[in-house]
C-alpha cells in the first residue's frame, strides 16, 4: 500500500494506480488486465473501497456490481454530483486509462473531508465496471444500466470462456436496479487520460473536453481484376489496390483539409487473394470518420465517399460503400464547461477545448444529467499499452481543477 | 475419346485438353486438379500414350516420370528437338494451361506423320510432370531433372498428405537418369497459353515469347505510430498506411512509365494491428517487379525503392526493404525466335513478340539447349481457373505457324 500521508493528492492519485498495475489487482502476469467481475477485479474493489473509506465516504456496491462511495452534503437528501471513471482495463493495458478518474474523485473527497467542508450537494464516486468491454461481449454495460439505458435482453452474454454474466457474479434479474433517478444526480464529472497527441502537442496538463466525437465507420469494398503478376502489361490492368491507395491518401487529406478536429482513419487493409505473384481482384478497407459535431463528421466523410467514387469510376472498378456504424455525438454541457474553463485559469492554467475522439462512460451518464470531461495528458498519447504514462504534476493540476470545479458548482448552488 | 479423323488439329489438340479436364484425368469431382503421380495423371499419361502412338510415335516413361513420344528422323542417329509442355494442373484450374502445349506437340507429329514427312531431326514430344508444384512443395521437378540442373537432395519432400516422392511411384536413386545429353537435344519448343491479357488486347491468336522475365521480389515494412483513431488529430499522425499507399502508386506510375514489357505489382498487404479504430503502427507489403531483362527490371525496381525512401523520409516513417527473390531472365533463343517470326508471317499472321512474365519449363531447358515458346491467346488473359478458355480456331492458328517453324528448323539442318 502507498504512503498516504506524504504525498499530494494528485501524486498518490497516480501512485495508486501503479499499485493496481500488479498482482492481485491484474489477471495477468507481467502486465496488466483486469477484466470486469474477475478475481483482481474484487481485488481492486477491495483496495478502492480502504481508500474511499479513508477518505471519508461511505461505500455500496450496486447491483451492477459498480462500486460507490458516498460524500454526504451540508444538508439532508441533496442530489449528488457524480465522480466516475473505470476500473477495468484492456488486455496488456496501461494503468491509468480508467482507474486515474476514480483515484482523483477519491482525492477530491480527501482534500474537502481534511478541511471538513462540505457542499450542498452530495458527492458519489463511482467505479465503474466494464466500460472496455475487455471481457464481454459488449462495452459500458455498467454505466449504460446507472443511466437506465441498458435492456435486460444486453445481458444475456458469456466471455471467451464461456462464463455468463450471471454466472460471472451479478444477478440479471437485479442488474437494472442499478438505475439512478434523475433527481438524485444532477451533474456528472468523469476525469481521464487523453489517450492522444494534442495537450501534450499544446505543452498542456489538462483540458476541458467538449463532447464524445460523433462517429461514423465504413466497411469499403473495391473491385477489379485479379490476374498473374507477370502476365499482365501495366496499361491492361484493373488492378483495385492502386485505387484503394488513392482512396486511403483521399481520406488523410481532406479530413486533415478540413482544419477542424476531424479526424479519418484507415485501420484495416486486405488485398485478395493475397499472394505476392498475384494481382489482387478485391481489396476490402474499413475507414472511420470523427468529429465533434455530427455536421462536421458528415461533410468529410461526404468529401471522402464522393472522391472514392470518382477514383473507382476513372479506374473501372466496383465501389461498394457499407456503412457499419453511424454514433450521434455526446456533447458535454455547456455550463459545467464553462465552470471547468473557470477553474483551469483560477489553476493558473491555459483554457483549453478538446473533442473526445473516443468513447467514454460520460456518453452514457448523458442521458441521465448534464456531463462535464477532463482530458490529462499522456506521453506520447500512448493509450491502451503497458507505456501508458501520466505525469504526478498533471495529476496535480488535474486535481486543483477539479477542485475549482466543485468549489463553482458549490457557489452556483448557494445563488440558487 | 474424341473421334481422331474429322477435326482440324488444332480443334482437336482442344478438345483432347477437354476430355482430360474431368474424373479419371480429375482427382477432384465438379473441377481439375491433375497432381504429379496421382491417378489422374496416370491416367492422363495412358490417353496420352493412345494419342502419341496413333501419330505415329514410340511412347517411353522416363526415371522421373514423364512421358516421351519419339517420332524418328529421317536418318539413324539424328539429335532431336523436343515439343514439350506439362501434364499437371494446379488446384481447381483449367484445362489448357500446360497440356495444350503437348497436344499441339503430338499434333505436329500427327501432320508430318500423314504425309509421311521425315527431317533430319527427331521430334520427341515430352509431357512433363510437375510443373505446377501444386502436389509437392517444388515446382519443375521434371523439367529440371531431363534439363540436368537438379540436385538429389530435391526429392526428398512429401505432399500435404505426408506421402512422399518415393512412396507415389518414382525410383528416387534412378530419378536423375532422366537427364539427356547435351547431344541428344539440339533444341526446345513450348507452345502455351498465354496466362495475361496482352495478345487479346492486341487481336492476335499467337505471339512470339522473348524469354522469361527476369524477377523481383519484396518484403516491405513501413512503421509510424499506432493511435487511437478517435483521439489523434491528423496533423500528429504517423500513420504508416498513406505512406504505403504513396509506394503503392508510386509502382503503379514508375513500371508504366517505363512504356516498357516491365510490371510491378502489390498482391498483399497489411495493416497492422488491423482494427477498424486503430491507426496503423506497422504496414507490411510485397513488391513484385519483372522485366524481359535484368537491366529493365533493376532500374523500375530502384526507381521505386528510391521512391520509397523519399515518401518514408518525407513523412518520418521507418522503412525496412528485404529482397526475398531474385530471379534471373531465362532469354529465347534469337534464332529459333526468327523461324517462329518467320512462320507467323507465312501462316499470315501479324509477327509480335512478347516477355513471359511467368516461369514455364523453357526457363530449365535453357540450361540444356536454345528454347524457343510460342504464346497463345487466351480469353480475358484468365488462367488458374475453370474459366480458362482457348479458341479452337486460334490453337489451329498455333499449329500451323509450329508446322512452319519446324520446316524452316528442317531447311536450316539441310543447309548446314
Amino acid at each position: 500500500m502507498v504512503s498516504a500521508l506524504s504525498m499530494p493528492g494528485g501524486a498518490r492519485a497516480v501512485a495508486r494506480c501503479d499499485v493496481l498495475r500488479e498482482a492481485p489487482y491484474s489477471d495477468i502476469e507481467g502486465g496488466l488486465y483486469r477484466g470486469y467481475l474477475t478475481p483482481a477485479y474484487a481485488a481492486a474493489q477491495e483496495a478502492l473501497t480502504g481508500w474511499m473509506e479513508e477518505a471519508g465516504m461511505k461505500v455500496r456496491r450496486d447491483a451492477a456490481a459498480n462500486l460507490i462511495g458516498r460524500y454526504e452534503a451540508s444538508r439532508p437528501d441533496a442530489p449528488a454530483l457524480m465522480i466516475a471513471s473505470h476500473l477495468d482495463s484492456v488486455r496488456d493495458g496501461g494503468a491509468y486509462d480508467g482507474p486515474l478518474g476514480i483515484m482523483l474523485g477519491i482525492e477530491c473527497v480527501a482534500a474537502l473531508n481534511t478541511k471538513g467542508r462540505r457542499f450542498p450537494f452530495a458527492i458519489e464516486v463511482y467505479a465503474f465496471g466494464d466500460e472496455e468491454g475487455s471481457r464481454f461481449p459488449a462495452a459500458m454495460l455498467t454505466s449504460r444500466a446507472v443511466a437506465g439505458t441498458l435492456e435486460r435482453g444486453a445481458l444475456d452474454i458469456a466471455d471467451g470462456d464461456g462464463v455468463t454474466l450471471a454466472e460471472a457474479g451479478v444477478d440479471l434479474g437485479a442488474y437494472l436496479t442499478a438505475r439512478r433517478a434523475r433527481g438524485e444526480i444532477f451533474a456528472y464529472l468523469e476525469a481521464h487520460i487523453e489517450q492522444g497527441p494534442v495537450l501534450e502537442a499544446n505543452g498542456l496538463a489538462v483540458g476541458t473536453v467538449t463532447g464524445i466525437a460523433a462517429q461514423l465507420r465504413y466497411a469499403i469494398t473495391l473491385k477489379g481484376l485479379a490476374g498473374h503478376a507477370g502476365t499482365s502489361a501495366m496499361p491492361l490492368r484493373r488492378d483495385p489496390l492502386p485505387g484503394a491507395a488513392q482512396m486511403v491518401l483521399a481520406a488523410e487529406e481532406l479530413a486533415a483539409a478540413d482544419m477542424s478536429d476531424a479526424v479519418a482513419t484507415v485501420g484495416r487493409i486486405e488485398a485478395l487473394p493475397g499472394a505476392p505473384n498475384v494481382i489482387p481482384g478485391e481489396v476490402r478497407f474499413t475507414l472511420d470518420v470523427r468529429a465533434g459535431d455530427v455536421r462536421r463528421r458528415n461533410r468529410v466523410a461526404e468529401a471522402i465517399l464522393t472522391r472514392c467514387q470518382a477514383i473507382a469510376a476513372a479506374r473501372a472498378l466496383d465501389l461498394d460503400v457499407a456503412c457499419i456504424h453511424d454514433l450521434p455525438p455526446s456533447p458535454c454541457d455547456e455550463g459545467l464547461m464553462e465552470l471547468l474553463d473557470a477553474a483551469h485559469e483560477s489553476a493558473g492554467q491555459r483554457v483549453f477545448r478538446l473533442v473526445s475522439g473516443a468513447g467514454h462512460d460520460a456518453m452514457n451518464m448523458g442521458a441521465l444529467c448534464p456531463t462535464a470531461m477532463l482530458f490529462l495528458r499522456c506521453r506520447g498519447g500512448i493509450s491502451h499499452n503497458p507505456a501508458e504514462h501520466v505525469e504526478p504534476a498533471d495529476a496535480q493540476v488535474a486535481l486543483a481543477v477539479m477542485l475549482g470545479f466543485l468549489d463553482r458548482l458549490g457557489e452556483r448552488h448557494h445563488a440558487r
